[in-house]
This record gives structure tokens, sequence and C-alpha cells, in this order.
């Protein structure tokens, strides 16, 4: 197939919250309330929110910046892609890279809304969480209908809001969810815990994906504060390992029949060796651990059941008979430092030589329209949609490297996860 | 290739140690300061060193047991088949399993020797570290030549010491010696500290191979403590790779050209993800993080100087041309609970099917023999070494299960972490 004829849909991408995002969701009584975007004495941005300040504004969003300024991360809207929070330059920016549709997580709030789930006053948290939602939804994802699939925040205090939640935006046509890779780590029980019962239950029955991303658990794989940064950038994604194990052994998949969860920028090509070994330990271990999957082996359930996606995964897509082709799918992770963008369509043209135009269609959109509940088509026809199509309406995107002074680092000492620690997300 | 005709060198296994170990080898000054194996009033075996307890006498040696009762720990040699602390019996499970060499990981000193590290005296820690190396290289492994490859503990609170005990046991014919996989987790430096330098100068100088087990920081992978154990038990080999990050970006592998790492137990299908990955992040990264490889690529470290071993694993069997062959060894895990004992030659015969002589025969044994600097064919010759046989030799092993009614367990009930934490090794 030829690369401008492929039709690009990602599953994860980032935006960064515009400051005006509440003004039209928020009910009245709470107007005065909601987080605030402001500017510090040091000039750096902050969200507000009772008195409580949150500074990654936009944290690792450095698409178009040159890669050796990527270590600081940029502390105010003015030194990032407009693409970031303005969704009119984002859609220009999707088109520059021949992107159909994504979805898009979010930044202040965390993954999992902690930020609003820190509110004292927790009606305020739900309503400015719905807020959010209604934002994402209504506003973000509706001004283009066909180029955003919708996700919403849990109010994750309360398994049965969030439960609520899940049904309200379903209704509005939203049918993913972000969650925690483990929320142990965030203080809330376990995901083998009843708790969350019904919170699966809502997602089951309204056909509402769990996305489960990478640092949702609000931690990163730091192996010492003196190893280089490198180390925890190259260990992050398969991490995610962990949340594939805990879920395929828990009881929530069995219980749940029609719940379907996805790693988020889990990556791909791990995945054949962790279902040889969840298999060998089941088949070696179950006679003590009582663990029992009525006939099946625990990589069935993986395959049957967990989404997966990946940036730029060549083993992955080379070993690709070992997955459930029906359930990869591709993510653009713009605008982090570990996106494709600009180049997206080159960079997953490397990896599809000799795949079938029937299964690059299925990893590249068909299987994340078919998951996500999101069908583009009826607002943009396909010959509209492929990447040759999408760029011809960005000719004039400038997609030049943006320096910023400030952001520039002259040293040429090896980075260490110390230097990043005080910018690392916390819980 | 006849699986009768293979040669199986396991580059690790484990011992439990006997009582009398340190009665010929420790200086008459301190005899009466040894570890001593004592009966607690429990009826339960500890070793007793400064008066302080080691219970883990056999942590997870369930070789013979029956599957359903590998859940409680052995908590005395009684409870343990015999050879894991008796040599000659040892031998005899070996050629029974068709084994001809292995290399044999401590027990109660932990992986790093960290009992022997927390002794109050560190003239009598160290003195009983020679001696249990001492013990290990002359009677251990000296008393069937060809048969064991000696591996030494490290005097891990002294970087001086352990180059010296390094040279020490080398010219004794011992060139492995165990190390921790994250030593920043045993309140040491880390890898990427020059604290190390002159261990990896002596390892570097005696051809001395170091070995990180998984484990041998002290810490198991432990999502919830609610969390089913077979989670924990999925995720800890391949957390391995943390260690493996850790490696490739510090500037140890640079700067000791000639040193050579092994990381044991770690499995190998993950591999050829990791090395894409740890690619991409050079590539991607490095402008920032001011990594330097001159002209090499990350992988290219690992696969050159890292030496990788896998129990079962026909995954990475099957992308070995993503693999260094001439770094791939096998183990057999014995006595532990993933340990494919007595069954190893019809459980590699699986993956080996396709797989050319030569390749088999690098990783059943050629590479352990070279990496390990360790020649059985001086005093065993080839004929006699193969998997039949050895078999030949040990038809009246009984290999029968023996089950302990102790050990029994009776509840369905899933297990847990939390039901084993009592039983996790503690730093």
């Amino acid at each position: 197939m030829d690369m401008n004829d492929f039709i690009l849909v990602s599953v994860d991408d980032h935006l960064v919250e515009p400051p005006d995002m509440f003004a039209d969701h928020i009910p009245a009584k709470y107007k005065d309330d909601v987080p605030k975007l402001i500017q510090r004495v040091d000039g750096t941005d902050a969200w507000v929110f009772e008195g409580q300040e949150a500074t990654n504004v936009g944290l690792n969003a450095v698409a178009g910046r040159p890669p050796d300024e990527y270590g600081a991360e940029p502390t105010k809207l003015a030194e990032i892609r407009e693409g970031c929070y303005d969704i009119h330059e984002r859609i220009r920016d999707m088109n520059a890279n021949g992107v159909l549709a994504a979805m898009n997580f979010p930044s202040y709030p965390q993954f999992c809304g902690q930020y609003f789930a820190r509110a004292k006053d927790k009606d305020l948290g739900l309503a400015v969480l719905r807020a959010y939602n209604d934002w994402h939804i209504d506003e973000w994802a509706g001004t283009y209908p066909g180029r955003m699939i919708p996700i919403s925040l849990p109010p994750i205090w309360d398994p049965n809001l969030m439960a609520e939640e899940v049904r309200r935006v379903a209704a509005k046509g939203c049918h993913s969810v972000t969650f925690s890779e483990n929320p142990t780590k965030l203080d809330y029980p376990s995901l083998h815990d009843p708790h969350w019962d019904p919170f699966w239950q809502a997602c089951s029955d309204t056909d509402t994906v769990v996305c489960l991303h990478i640092g949702s658990s609000s931690s990163v794989v730091i192996t010492s504060l003196d190893a280089p940064v490198d180390t925890m950038i190259t260990l992050q994604p398969m991490s995610i390992v962990q949340a594939a194990a805990d879920l395929v052994w828990s009881p929530v998949l069995r219980r749940f029949p029609d719940l379907t969860f996805a790693l988020s920028e889990g990556g791909i090509g791990w995945i054949p060796y962790f279902l040889e070994r969840i298999d060998r330990v089941y088949t070696m271990h179950r006679a003590w651990t009582h663990q029992d999957f009525k006939g099946k082996l625990p990589s069935e359930v993986f395959l049957d059941r967990i989404v997966t996606c990946f940036i730029d995964d060549g083993f992955g897509i080379e070993c690709r008979d070992k997955l459930n082709l029906d359930m990869v799918t591709w993510e653009c992770d713009y605008p982090h430092s570990d996106s494709t963008w600009p180049v997206a369509p080159e960079t997953l043209d490397r990896h599809f030589q000799g795949v079938s135009d029937h299964d690059i269609n299925r990893i590249t959109h068909q299987n994340a329209l078919r998951l996500f509940s999101f069908d583009p088509f009826t607002h943009i026809p396909k010959e509209h949609a492929t990447v040759g199509a999408l760029r011809a309406l960005a000719k004039n995107v400038d997609l030049g490297y943006r320096s910023s002074e400030r952001l520039r680092k002259t040293g040429t000492e090896t980075v260490t996860v110390l230097d990043l620690a005080a910018e690392l997300p916390t819980t």
C-alpha cells in the first residue's frame, strides 16, 4: 500500500488545556471557583484550583522544538506549539502529519484527574471534572466532527460517581475513559479489589474502553537518582507490563466478559515474550496458586481483551502473528518527545513493508475506530481521509524547528534522572 | 540433532548450604565464630551468625515436590531434596537431567553475600566470606572436576576488597562473581558511580563475568499486596530489563571494554523489543541527554557485552537472529520452582526444532564454557558428556514426587503476594 493511502487514527496523543476551557461548561454557581491559568511572578504559567498550583502546563510538550532542547520542560503556553492547546492549529498539525483522527489525554489534571480528586469540596471537584469532560467532548472534540475521539476523566474518588459519569458521557458519544495502570500508587484499592465493580460494570454496559496510560500511576521507572535520564525513557513504556500482568491475573476480565482495556503508549514488541511467560506460570504454578481460566490460557485472555498500541515498534510488527491483529492500534504521541510527528507516515511505511493491506488497515485505523466506537466517515469521506489527502490541505503549516533561547541547554554533561526530578509528575 | 546428543551446561542453578561447610576452610582463630545451622524450637532450621538469624534455608528449593505444594517454602534441610545440599546427590540429579555442568548461586548468604556484609566485625565477615568461596570452589565445585562452574561472593562493602577477592579466586580458577542488579536497593552506590571501579577493573583483568541475578536487589516486583502471587512470578524475570538499561546507559561498559556482565534468569524473548527501544531513545534524545556511543548503537553494546540466558523461552529462540548467538546461554534453575528439572532436554528439544546443530551447541554449552572460562572436557570426554551418556548413569535416581504433609495447602483460595510476604527475601 502506498503511504499516501494510509488512513491514520492515533489512540494516544495529548492536549494542553487552554485558559478559557471552563467558560461555557461550568454551572453558574461554580463559575468563580474553576481552575484558573495564572502567570506567576517568575513568568511561568500555573493552574490554580482551591489554592493548589499545578505547574505542569505542558509537561514534555516539545513538538516542533530542536531535539537538544527536549530536556527542559516548557513552563508556559507561550513556549509550546499552538497545536498543543488550540484545536484549529491542532487539526492543521494533524493534517500535516496525515492523521485523520486522534484521542487526546489530559495534561494538568493528570491521567486519572487526580488534580480534581484532590479537591477539598468534592461537589466542586465533581462539577469541574464534568465541565472538563463536557469541554473535551463538546468543544475540543466537537469543533471538527470526525477528527477527535473523545476520552473522559473519571471522578476516581468514588466508583459509583465514576459509573454515573461513564454512562453520562457515553450518552454523548464518548466511549473511552482514562484510568490508572496501578491505582494503589494513588492510594486507591488495587485492580484486584471489588471496590471498582460499579465502574467496570458501567464501562462494560456502555462499550467504554478503560485506557491505562504509561505513567498513570504517577510514578516513573527510576533505577537510581544518578542514572542517566535515558534509562527512564527506555524503560517507561515497557513498564506497562506490570499492569498487563495485574489485569490478566485479576478477576476483572473474567468477571466482566465485555470489558475492554487499552495499554496506552505501552508498545507491542515485548508482548510475545510476556504471553509465553504468563502461560508458563499458569501451567507450572496453578496447582498451588489456584488460578483457573476455565479451559482458556492467560495469553488468550490478554489477546482477546486488551487493546495494544505502538508509536514506532518494527519488531512488534515483525512478530505480529503472535498478537491479535484485531486489537493492535497505532499512536502518534503528539506533542511529546517520543512522537513521530510530523513524519508518522514515513515511520510507519518503513515497518509496513511486506504487511498486507488488510493488516495495515486494521492497525492504522479500523481497530481503533471499532474499539473506541468512533465513525469519522459519516463526516469525512474516505478519499478525503488519507495521508495524501490530509497533507494536501496542510501545505502552509510551518514544520520548522522553533528554538527557545531560555530552553536551550548549553552543557554537555549527561542528564540524569535527578536533573529532571523536579519536573516529574507527582501524585 | 538428537536430544540425547545435547551437551547441557546450566549457567544458573542454586545450592543450599550444608551445615559443615566452614569446617575445613575457616582460619583457626575464627572457627567458633562461623555461621552455624541450628534447629529452632519450632522445628525449623536457621543459620546464625553474630546472633543474626537467616531463615531462608532453602527458599523456593522445591525440586521434586508436587506442584500443589510449591507455595509453602521449605524451612529445614529435611524438607528439601538431598541434591540441594549434598554434592554427590546433586551430581546424580544433574545426571538424571542430562546436565554436564552447572553454576550454583548461594542461598542463605543472599545473592551478593549481604548476610556476611552485615557482620559487625568486618574482619570476621571477610574471613567467613573467603571461607565460603573456598568451600564453594574447592569442595562443592572441586569434588567432581568438570561438573561445577565456580562462582564467588563479593565482600560488597568494600570495592578494594572485592577486587582483591576476585583476583584471589581467579587464581584458583573461578571466573564468575555474583553482584547486584541494583546496588542502590542494598544502600550502596549505583552502577553509574565510579565507586565500583576497582571491582570492575579486577573482573576485567581476570576475565571474570559479573552475574546479575533476578532478585539480587533484594526486591521483588509487587504491584499490590493483594495481587495474586502469579503476578510477581510472571514479572520477576523480565524486571532484569532495568539492570540491562542501567548497564547500557552507564559508563561502565564503555570505560571497561573487556568487562562482561550476565543477566542471570532474565530470559531472552523481551530483548529484541528492548534493543529497538534503546536505539530509538539514543537516536531521538541524545542531542539533549548528551549520550555518546562513539559510532556504535546502544544495542550493539548490549549484544557484544551482556550474556543472556533462558530456562524455557521458545519465542526467544524463534527470534534468535535478533540476538548475539555467541552470548546466549541456557539455565536449568534447579532446584527452584521455575526449573525444568528433570525434563530439561525434552523442554529444550521442543524449542530446537529447525535450529542448526552449530547454534544448538553454542546455546547449550559452548558459549557458557567460553564465557565462564571453564573446560569440562579435560576431565570428561565429550562422548561421556551428552544427555544420553549422563542419563545412562542415573537410571536409579528416584524422580518421583515427594510430598510433605506439612507443606500441603488444602485451601483453594488464590494465593496473593501478601501470603508469601513473610517469606520474601529481605535486604
